[in-house]
């Protein structure tokens, strides 16, 4: 290959914080970043070249983006898979990850499915579409269970935990209009319930996918960073820390795992795994996001080369860099803390400027609302410190931020 | 402070290389990047917010960017200390460094004689104003010496060697031409001539002003990243390393040097400070730039903080950032290999992209020449690593790279 100027361009389709620090970490590759997003001047506006407004499904823009790009890839589930397969036809702009691996991520249960047949250990799932099965489906896996959306579900939302029988017929009204937003009445097709596993702990590892031509064989190079432990309340991702406390066993069992996730996905780019770790170490597949992911933002300044530049090394048909750890290493969520959605005012991020080896990460969001992600802090320690010393710090870090007056 | 969207807007003269590495380090802070420059779509313009079109010291330019920043900073010595300060007390915007700073380095004479007034050990200097003073100086000095251009000096122009008394006269008439263009025929003012230091090696200490507020006292906040050891050819600045090979005793003179320099400063940023090493350990000051440096790009994957994010938070009045080194670390600059002015394609760099631990910046030049600066190779090492090592891989990662057919 060639490195010219204007370099090659990278379309993404997704302008928030993940298309933002793509465009960080595009940059000194030489590597220009277009982005479409509905919102005007998105997060990612000002270190992209350019912002294309659109919606994400808008044939216009998808295809405005594709005509100026080289490569196309998305930074959101909400892509639309036919859409980009054909856009891609027809201007040539290939686009990666596959959207076919896009169809198989954004039904949960399809994912699930072929995951499963694959070999993928994962919880016990099924398929319902009614109230009734879902009764049927909890007499054989058991109370509490986790009622799922199929389809756009994000951050928790799409979730339902279904303690008891009697929570069966509101559970199921609920994720049916969480699901439709209360404008179909036919409820199939909508939902799936898995067992809800008791875990020890949730992991995280970020998969790598990149070009045939830097495998062996006509294989893609395939890699993972190493596994993040990942901390979650309201099903919000809250902190990540690397190492985890999990043995070295168990780290081992979910590389082995995540690398038999990415045998089943198609398509060059970096993919955000999910693990449940059991209470006997065994790990169960969680969830899949085919894009860079929350749980993988300490490698910006963790590893060797971040979660970002990965994904650009690999859509972009480069070698993929080396996903060693520089030291251990923690993050922590900047989320809103405010009721009301109104103008992003943060202040006590001082202290994080004043402390030695933190980073904090602002994504430019305008607005600010309760449990909206508006940035990150990173610590990175020093080789062989424990990470809960270093969990404990970067939460009184975050802690001391804030959205309200 | 505080943080907000749109954050706070740094305005750069200048968009060169040094502008978009501002930018790239910019974004995660929020802060958000317009550059001004000649070149539409200069290097900085992909990812900057913005670019305004026009000279460095063209009064219309500079005001426009002042009245859409909050900060204002340059990374070029030629932007025009007059119009920084005029301009700055009509907009109300602040510039950093102090244009006082700008006006005492930009003239190397002004230069020496501030630092050798407060200390600094500086090679021997003359002011000469015609081939006749050059004679009498050098009667003094003794041969060979170095004859300067005292502005506009950069990469090695500006300057020519005097070898023998046989050479004063064309060395003089050559450097009054480099000066002036040759228009003006009064060669008052014009040049200074400098003992040549037999050095042992050259090293540079990129130091960093930050705000009184988180000073001691009044005083400003003050720091240098680790020391440098640069390696120059026909001189302009080839590779980097550090730790250099520098005893310690000789590496913390060289620290001592560069903070008393740092007091005859004024103004925050970081500055790029070149030192000479004489054969006995001797430190001399060679020139300071009042900006990030190419002896300092190593920092961004070398240091905690980079020269880049240290300027930010310096300008922008933040705390000072963590100046620590991650791990030895080299660097080489990747320079036009043409002799033709031409559109620039590097080939080769797949090799870069394939080593592990290696990083290639691109500075998005879109014509090459011979010498130009287009890009460089990091190379970090592990701790504990020779970088004569390290050096040597890097130069083989940065020969691999061509601009020829």
């Amino acid at each position: 290959m060639t490195l010219t100027s204007p370099g090659p361009t990278l379309g993404v389709v997704g302008g928030g914080q993940l298309g933002r620090m793509l465009a960080e970490a595009a940059a000194p590759l030489g590597v220009e970043v277009v982005v479409s997003d509905p919102t005007p001047d998105a997060p990612a506006a000002p270190v992209a070249r350019d912002q294309v407004v659109g919606d994400f499904d808008d044939p216009g823009t998808v295809r405005e983006l594709a005509e100026r790009a080289d490569f196309l890839t998305f930074e959101i589930e909400l892509a639309d898979p036919d859409l980009l397969e054909r856009v891609s036809e027809e201007t040539g702009t290939p686009v990666h990850p596959d959207p076919e691996t896009l169809r198989i991520i954004e039904d949960k249960l399809v994912q699930k499915r072929r995951l499963a047949d694959a070999g993928v250990p994962v919880p016990e799932f099924r398929e319902v579409n009614s109230a009734g099965e879902l009764r049927a489906a909890l007499d054989d896996l058991g109370y509490p269970a986790m009622l799922k959306a199929r389809k756009g579900g994000y951050d928790g939302r799409g979730n339902v935990p279904v303690e008891s029988p009697e929570d069966v017929d509101e559970a199921f009204a609920e994720i049916v209009d969480a699901a439709q937003g209360g404008s179909q009445t036919d409820p199939s097709g909508v939902a799936m319930v898995e067992e809800m596993v008791d875990f020890e702990r949730e992991l995280a590892v970020m998969g790598c996918l990149g070009s045939e031509r830097w495998g062996e064989g006509d294989e893609p190079e395939r890699d993972t960073f190493p596994v993040t432990e990942t901390i979650h309340r309201e099903e919000i991702l809250r902190e990540t820390r690397s190492p985890p406390e999990a043995d070295e066993d168990v780290r081992e069992r979910a590389r082995g795992v995540a690398l038999d996730v990415l045998d089943v996905m198609e398509g060059r780019g970096v993919y955000g795994i999910e693990l449940f770790q059991g209470p006997d170490g065994e790990i169960l597949l969680n969830e899949i996001a085919p894009r860079p992911h929350n749980s993988g933002h300490w490698t910006i300044e963790g590893c060797h080369t971040s979660q970002f530049e990965q994904h650009v090394r690999a859509v972009t048909g480069r070698p993929l860099g080396d996903t060693g750890r520089r030291a251990p290493t923690v993050s922590a969520n900047v989320l809103g803390d405010v009721d009301e959605r109104q103008a992003a005012t943060l202040s006590g991020e001082d202290a994080v400027f004043e402390r030695p080896r933190a980073h904090l990460h602002w994504y430019g969001k305008r607005e600010v609302y309760r449990l909206r992600k508006m940035g990150h802090v990173t610590l990175v320690g020093e080789s062989g410190d424990r990470t809960d010393r270093l969990l404990a710090d970067v939460r009184e870090l975050r802690d001391g931020l804030t959205f309200r007056d």
